[in-house]
């Protein structure tokens, strides 16, 4: 079990790379088997294409290294990872990277409006954007409070992490989840060309409106809900 | 003849990756043998590197599933390539693609005006924008609607599909269309094209004139016309 | 003599695809040998990588096609080429491209003003845009009075065409040129480049101004001028 | 160590080009070995495929060349390197590129503000910009006053050329560099991308704010502080 999952996060932090989504060493995925409650994650700075599954970090829910055969430091995102398992206990799969347009609406401080269809088949409304932390909370535990600042967020705005499996961080980037690890990855994807296109809209219309509500519910529900019909019936999305 | 049509439609469909119009599996390709009235389409959620040819979906004008071997759905998008078959018959290859500045005009609520020749060699003028559909429409038959709000658009401004060979879909993305499977695809890219160089030009003229019918006309006719003189005697474009 | 031309304009045709500077066929590339006074070109909407030397049209200075062994058309372009040759005696090499950001300042109707040395460095100050042609024109002889539009632009101007090897069309698309066909091509690629830094550029700072003269003169005279000490000094550039 | 060096040059200039940061030969990368003084760098206009470690050009730190085995001269910049490493004493490699986002801040003489993590993990603080040369400075030595015009700028902003180890140049574009030739092509690399961040950014929201003082030390701190914990203990970045 736990070599298949190192194997999916591995294949996963791989593609970060050849996806385009990040350069350098900017991005990570993690993966957990939520029977046994371990988890595993990108070592920090190790190129995309070096990786294999036995560079991988494995922790259980505490946050305790439970097999570090390769001695390499987790990711330096280790802790937000983490906070996100224990408190969105439906994903499998986390992706951070710091992909160009996602990172330029946290930049700018814009959470990413529902646009379009696109948006719609993965995110179900509005991409939240979460507070800056403070001073103290950077202080005290960076990647800790980044995690809480994205739970916190999703709890104010009453959402499903699956249903929204995405969000914006102040001055930062995005994350995005799945239910696996390379859903998480699609999630990735599936965001920066939203915001590649909402940059495009904005540009051709600075008052573009957000979809209405009946296409976002059709499109949402012909892909996720209980009767969809988007992809094949086996196909776990 | 049907499976050369499969394996036109199948190539497309490949070349839909690879040209870097589509992430995911956010599109596809369909082909129709007008001798026989059977058309076939991608599968719905079949990522495009695994397709071959026996994957694709058979049907008939009415809509049934005349070829179902390999029990895959087809592409939730099938009752809109059906209504343009039955409506646009002069047509031989779909391709709906969510490619970003084609969509950002989509999301945006703009047409797409003819800014110069790369345009006018692919689409006679505008390539208009379909309405919303009503939410009554998504909730009787999402697909088939969009189909109906395609062909409604041509008849409204009556155009000639082949002519200009595309339609934007508000707060969704475009379809379009040609001869063949391989012709609906260029003009997928042409038009993906026009769309980014239209950004550009009007990020830098937002108020740019579209092209002086005199130069429309010189270069539809150029490369459509009776008397085309771009390409070889013998390539149907 | 002429089998060394074909394979350079083969290869820079070819070149042309993988460039990215051109998508389906929007390109072309031609090369003339001075001593013999013949030229040749790419035929019309054949796609780049099944491009053989055997495959191009060869003309003399006069338009005669004289060695038409495979009997494909030339490029519908091909008498702007030839008023170029014709008049711009200097020029060895001529590429036609429709680049996406080069395109845009056609279609916007603006020049590209000189804002960097990126472009002093291949373009002595700002590259011109060529006024539309009237309907009388384009009736009469559309292709051959594009070429006329850009000599007589070039004459207006007192350009030197090596030391300005481009020019934009209004809602069409650059030329460009240079001593060989290759270094026609590479002046598309600086021309496309130079043209995303402007737009960028513009973006960032609607008034940014030219380049000064001092640096103009100094950049270009560093790579072309008598002194030059850019490259090697047996690299004719 | 001069033929390691000369490998890790040659390394990194074939890699500007396939990183996608050159085009033509825009662009050219220096190493240095501090133990001998030795530095050497590309030769001027070859080609990156055809580069080898044999093809370099070494040279002292008076500007001497040491080495010319191959016979070519230096990159054209040559005295704006040496200027660098006579005045900054702690780096080990320079790269010069033209990337079309830094370039544009260039262009528009504008700094490059610190607008979140990814640039702060690499630029501690804002990217300055070095004013425009003189038409005496230009005559007298371009080169040299343009390496010059950095080290000016960076003593008159008490800089730290390790912490913010980039520079954009009026008109002209970036410089960057690091205690390695690997690190300064790595800083080249992220510098293009938060520029291009910083575009996007500035068009979602013209008036976003830099990053806060209290992120900006935690992020740079993490990855390059005395307690780092960004990467693997063994890794020099």
């Amino acid at each position: 079990m736990l070599s298949t999952l190192k194997q999916q996060v591995c294949d996963a932090n791989r593609a970060l790379e050849t996806s385009g989504l990040v350069k350098l060493t900017w991005g990570n995925v993690s993966g957990i088997d939520r029977t046994s409650g371990l988890w595993c994650i990108k070592p920090s700075g190790i190129p995309y294409a070096d990786l294999t599954p036995d560079h991988l970090v494995v922790l259980d829910l505490d946050g305790n290294i439970t097999d570090h055969g390769s001695q390499l430091r987790p990711s330096s995102d280790t802790k937000t990872h983490l906070h996100l398992y224990q408190n969105f206990p439906t994903i499998g799969g986390i992706t951070h990277t710091h992909s160009p347009y996602a990172t330029a609406f946290a930049q700018a401080g814009r959470e990413l409006p529902c646009l379009g269809t696109t948006h719609a088949d993965h995110f179900f409304g509005t991409v939240p954007l979460a507070r800056p932390l403070t001073p103290e909370e950077i202080e005290a535990d960076y990647e800790l409070h980044t995690g809480v600042s994205i739970v916190e967020r999703f709890r104010e705005l009453n959402l499903n992490p699956l249903e929204t499996p995405a969000i914006l961080l102040s001055h930062h980037a995005p994350f995005t989840w799945g239910k696996t690890p390379a859903a998480g990855l699609d999630n990735s994807t599936a965001l920066e060309v939203c915001a590649q296109m909402a940059i495009h809209t904005l540009a051709l219309n600075p008052s573009a409106t957000t979809i209405p509500a009946h296409i976002l519910n059709k499109h949402h529900s012909r892909k996720h809900g209980p009767d969809a019909y988007y992809g094949q019936k086996d196909c776990a999305k």
